[in-house]
């Protein structure tokens, strides 16, 4: 079994961000951090899919002009998103005349991208990259559960779809946070079938991920300020501390998950934040401010993904998932 | 307007391949260089969609076999495909204990992953990468288009999905065929929106990335042994030729397209192959054999993408297409 972990030696950094976010996403701690807040979540689009592209597409042209470039100063957009076929991701990319890397990682797509985006520019491939992605609550529940008309009742194990977006500037020069090396994860199933649990089908994959990092690092717990997961929720937070412990490593002290922090108050019917825009927004907003600043100094960002589709849940499979994580130090 | 076009120059080279195609695919041209002939496309499957899944995770264990290799000596695997979620790419790396990356770019999805495997090994972030990636004429036919028991009439200008996969492992080291550049497409939307008409569709991003390359590397059309394009079909690949010729560049007497020599006999109601698994299976079967015969020293492979899906369709999208190039050489 090889070490999972890959280390970016020369250090591609992001030297901006962009971030938008609705209404009920604002509320919450990421509010005074986000760049855009959205008054409506049809963003003057027609549909919810069209209002999660434009998203998209505001973005990654906020993370270029805050970097003080242009479009034509890019070489690469790396981005997916959680739509059949990343329809947000491809027809955002249409807008931008530069060479586009479609990748699917459901709400693993943040810390993918950025892997990504930092093995071209490490090697030297690319200069400036944009990782980015987004997700919408309304476009996600009618693809994956059931059309918002119906008004079906939400279990108590759900979490809310987040209405965001967020894209990172990686580059090779500049003034920035820096990705150190990324643990790529592993398939992870532990046959968890009900779409409604994504926290409990997600946190083994996270657990897989984060307890191979510190054995392939041999780094410890304590060298990091956070520990960051992408979207468990309350639940799956709680189960992602229980298995990791179970396997002697302890995250209690410096655990979090943006989707247990996004949302201002965990109101009973749901377990927090989700979607490929939770990590993202939290990450390319709060979190990067708080690196920038000097609050935090090294942090373990780990977004997780839920691998299903509704035709695998329709066939009987259980719920695959994996966990990607970057380390970003300043 | 920056160079498309990146050069690996530790030359990351593709040691071994594997291929697989149902009953249809193997009467063609490649059916004496697949390695597994299929003689009933469910595969001993229940469903069509894990049928594709398996035939994506046999290749990618053939890969590794024919490599000489174990699964544990594999450092990552990149993949997609054309279903909603990638399913077959995320469901297949379950099986494997091995750290996966999930791409989509549609049918240009074997150049995209051949790229990043190439980016990975080139970088030394990883020294074995799979890339793979397969389609199924039954399940993409039911999600992008009419359910078979329908019994549609197709229109003359469709293509058929090709039931196949082909997996390529790309090493540090070892005898193969070597990757030496890539050219990373645009998304290129000329405004088509007649989803039985995706070599239309595909052929002005295909155009546009070999013109990317050619403007940027400098070659001449006479410096490769073939242009293969993925999946154009008859009346893309005319397109492709007439918008190339346009512009300058002559490629006619060294273009083939994967989709237009795949099926031993055109038959009237469509263009030729098409899917993911089409220049999957082609460049891993007859193309790789044919290189490391040594009948072909240079190629330029050009796996197109038609980046649609029902709902960009249905809410009056046209179709965005995205094209990435390889080269590869012995």
């Amino acid at each position: 079994m090889g070490n999972q972990t890959i280390y970016f030696k020369h250090r591609p950094r992001i030297i901006a961000t962009s971030t938008i976010a609705g209404p009920k996403e604002c509320e919450g701690i990421i509010g005074r951090y986000v760049e855009t807040a959205l008054a409506d979540d049809m963003f003057g689009e027609s549909t919810y899919e069209k209002a999660e592209c434009k998203m998209l597409s505001t973005v990654i042209d906020g993370a270029i002009a805050n970097a003080g470039l242009h479009r034509d100063e890019v070489d690469m957009i790396v981005s997916g998103d959680l739509l059949n076929q990343i329809i947000s991701a491809s027809f955002a990319a249409r807008d931008f005349s530069v060479p586009f890397l479609g990748v699917y990682g459901a709400c693993s797509t943040m810390a993918e991208s950025l892997a990504v985006a930092a093995a071209f520019v490490n090697g030297g491939l690319a200069k400036r990259v944009v990782a980015a992605t987004g997700s919408h609550f309304a476009s996600a529940e009618r693809q994956y559960r059931y059309p918002l008309e119906l008004g079906c009742t939400r279990p108590p194990q759900s979490q809310w779809t987040v209405t965001g977006a967020g894209g990172a500037l990686v580059s090779d020069s500049g003034d920035g946070v820096e990705i150190s090396a990324a643990t790529l994860g592993k398939v992870v199933d532990f046959g968890i079938t009900d779409v409604n649990n994504m926290g409990a089908a997600m946190a083994p994959a996270a657990a897989d991920t984060i307890l191979a990092h510190f054995r392939g690092t041999k780094e410890d717990v304590e060298d990091y300020d956070l520990i960051v997961t992408g979207d468990l929720g309350a639940l799956g937070s709680r189960i992602l501390k229980d298995l990791t412990w179970e396997k002697g490593l302890d995250i209690n002290k410096n655990h979090v998950d943006c989707g247990e922090i996004i949302y201002n108050v965990i109101e009973d019917e749901y377990q927090g934040g989700s979607g490929a825009g939770c990590s993202a927004v939290v990450l390319n907003s709060y979190l990067y401010h708080k690196l920038m600043t000097g609050s935090l100094k090294k942090i373990l960002f780990v977004a997780t993904g839920a691998l299903l589709s509704t035709v695998s849940s329709g066939q009987g499979e259980s719920i695959p998932c994996i966990a990607h994580a970057v380390v970003l130090e300043r």
